[in-house]
């Protein structure tokens, strides 16, 4: 594994992170330009803002805990600064696209630009010492709980008076949020609504009769015979995992952790391409069809979030069969989605491993999901060091270097 | 020619229709059950409301024009007394989507449940003599023109005060619509629309300097520099040049026709994939990636929008470059879509042509593109002999067997 350690960090420092620092920066009105076609040129100037709030994010945690490179803390700044001057409404809910001068182009009914908004605040707030930032990811935050505790019924895809849903993506973003608020900030807010996320995820979406973490549930946790309710996102569920992982050792609570080991185990066994190798991005829990077109393709995401969960998975547990996993996923990922001639990942794609579109960057797509996970990575042997030699999961210190949001 | 005429016709009536008879008909509750997997079992008893009135239309069609056989007729008046009894919300609106027992699921911000809702009840009040059928069916027509002159702001994908957009699908459907309505009631009002919308089609979205129909413009017809106003959809841009030739046809108006046949040389000319065979179902028009992940899938409609629409470039130029491509998409779609075990075409292919998603219906895919195709493909012999016989284009009829909503 030392050898894919020291390939991920490489692969960070020399390639990823100056592939997005030589295209993105906008010099003109500050932020990200992320559409970025295979050579890194632009061929979209809207900006979107989980992008913009993911890339602050990015940087800031470089800038923390691998080194104090200036140009990090700078591209952090510009993104921190063009979000605070364009990505909020008059309601106080903050957009999701944006003009690449700013001007709001779309909002959409879902919260997680807000989420986003936090922890780059918070992670800014550490890189930079600016107050403010900590103040603006609170409040964001503070938006993002208010939500997940009333949602909106125009939120709603289908009318909750006919077909009451209960989506994963809310407790699970939250989760996240609250789990990297907590190494930032000292509120117990942050630990109560992870416990409590973590606790939801469970009660709702775990189904071990099926088995699997389901998408969406009826509002009290029921199955819904429709696709929508028997759909499974791998790459979902293997984030999912990897932060009840992360709450399991935060809280000590080994009940959530073998959970998360088993939302790891039935993800592969039913996500896992027997034929090409990687994984789908959709499934349908009954063995129907999807109605996601996309479903065997194979995304760069689900790869980098497996590569983290499975990562967790073998640290905490010690179990073999999790380390054998990271090795195969990983020798899929990187023998797939790195671009040799042009630098970063590809996206997406076909079933068979031919690359169905060629961008490097889009509104999905941005200095984030890939560096995340090379960063975890690269300091998994540290890591490791770490958690042996202060005696194991309960005393692990929270928000380092491969603290994952 | 004749071989593929004749296929046609028997696969139309021998296979396709049978197909959906066999599963569709929900002898609960009325309407049509139609996600369909490979063989024909429901994966999902929610009914989508176009599907149902693009079946009420399909089998009232087939009784209106090829033989009155009472399964036809009364498949159709199930599903017209579905849609009546369910598909209406209280602000007049169509619903998007039902439980099988009629309960509102979605409703969308778009107007084409109404649009298929006018074409399904004016065909079926042909079929049955129901006068309240053509009430309703006019009652939609209404709605849908009111839409079209006033879109509501929260229809708008991207704000309009930052980006204000005009979608082509909107004077395509209401062409459409327009144009089948013509074949079926006498007010003036249905001409006057066509002719206003195949005029402002050609205004706003046909771009020789592309050369490309659009899928989006600015409010004055301007291009939009971003992923949506370069976005190519062969499948769209094939349907709205038929639409264009029969409202040529129905006018007499000859510059119409050249630039309809213009846009079928310009999708094709992009649109076909050189590789490996098909069309594409998205293509950016300046070259860039395409956002739409299922951007190089082969998809069933566009191909059978290919056909109908060569075979009518075909029959009214007499241009051989026509015939050949209707060869050439028709040898393409009938080697690779039909599903020769369990009857049906296949909906989504791979780029390379193998099948990705084995689903015979959906929320998509019903008893509509393919038997449409099909019966105007088969009764290609018949109307070339009646339009050679009525000396040529402008004494065509209307709304016969060939023609196409």
């Amino acid at each position: 594994m030392k050898a894919l350690y020291d390939r991920c960090g490489g692969m960070l420092l020399e390639d990823v992170i100056p592939f997005w620092l030589r295209h993105a920066p906008d010099p003109e009105h500050g932020g990200f330009l992320h559409h970025l076609d295979r050579e890194g040129g632009v061929f979209s100037t809207d900006k979107g803002v989980w992008i913009q709030c993911r890339a602050v994010w990015m940087f800031s945690k470089l800038y923390n805990t691998v080194e104090r490179r200036a140009e990090w803390l700078q591209a952090a700044a510009s993104g921190w600064d063009f979000i605070n001057k364009h990505a909020y409404d008059m309601d106080g809910r903050r957009f999701f696209l944006l003009t690449r001068s700013g001007g709001p182009l779309r909002k959409r009914r879902y919260v997680f630009s807000e989420a986003f908004c936090a922890v780059a605040g918070a992670e800014y707030a550490r890189a930079s010492g600016d107050e403010n930032a900590m103040q603006r990811a609170r409040a964001a935050f503070g938006t993002l709980l208010r939500h997940y505790e009333n949602p909106l019924v125009s939120e709603a895809k289908f009318r909750p008076e006919t077909r009451p849903m209960r989506p994963l993506a809310m407790p699970m973003i939250l989760l996240a949020t609250s789990l990297e608020m907590t190494g930032n900030d000292d509120d117990p807010i942050y630990q109560v609504t992870a416990e409590r996320c973590a606790g939801e995820i469970l009660r709702f979406f775990f189904k071990p009769e099926i088995p699997a973490l389901l998408e969406y549930v009826s509002s009290g946790g029921g199955l819904i015979d429709a696709p929508v309710g028997r759909l499974v996102n791998p790459g979902h569920a293997l984030e999912t995992a990897c932060f009840i992982l992360r709450e399991a050792e935060r809280g000590g609570n080994d009940s959530l952790s073998r959970a998360a080991c088993d939302i790891i185990d039935w993800t592969l066994e039913a996500g896992w391409d027997e034929k090409h190798g990687g994984l789908f991005a959709f499934i349908d829990a009954g063995g129907f069809p999807c109605e996601q077109l996309e479903w065997d393709m194979k995304l760069w995401w689900p790869h980098a979030e497996a590569m983290c969960a499975l990562l967790q998975a073998a640290r905490m547990t010690g179990i073999e069969r999790y380390n054998m996993w990271l090795e195969k996923v990983s020798e899929y990922a990187m023998s797939h989605f790195p671009d040799p001639e042009h630098g970063e990942w590809f996206g997406y794609l076909h079933r068979d491993g031919s690359v169905a579109n060629s961008m490097k960057g889009g509104l999905w797509k941005g200095p984030f999901h890939v560096p995340r996970a090379l960063l975890m990575l690269s300091t998994a042997s540290d890591e490791a060091r770490n958690f042996r030699a202060a005696g194991g999961r309960n005393k692990q210190r929270i928000g380092g270097a491969g603290s994952r949001f």
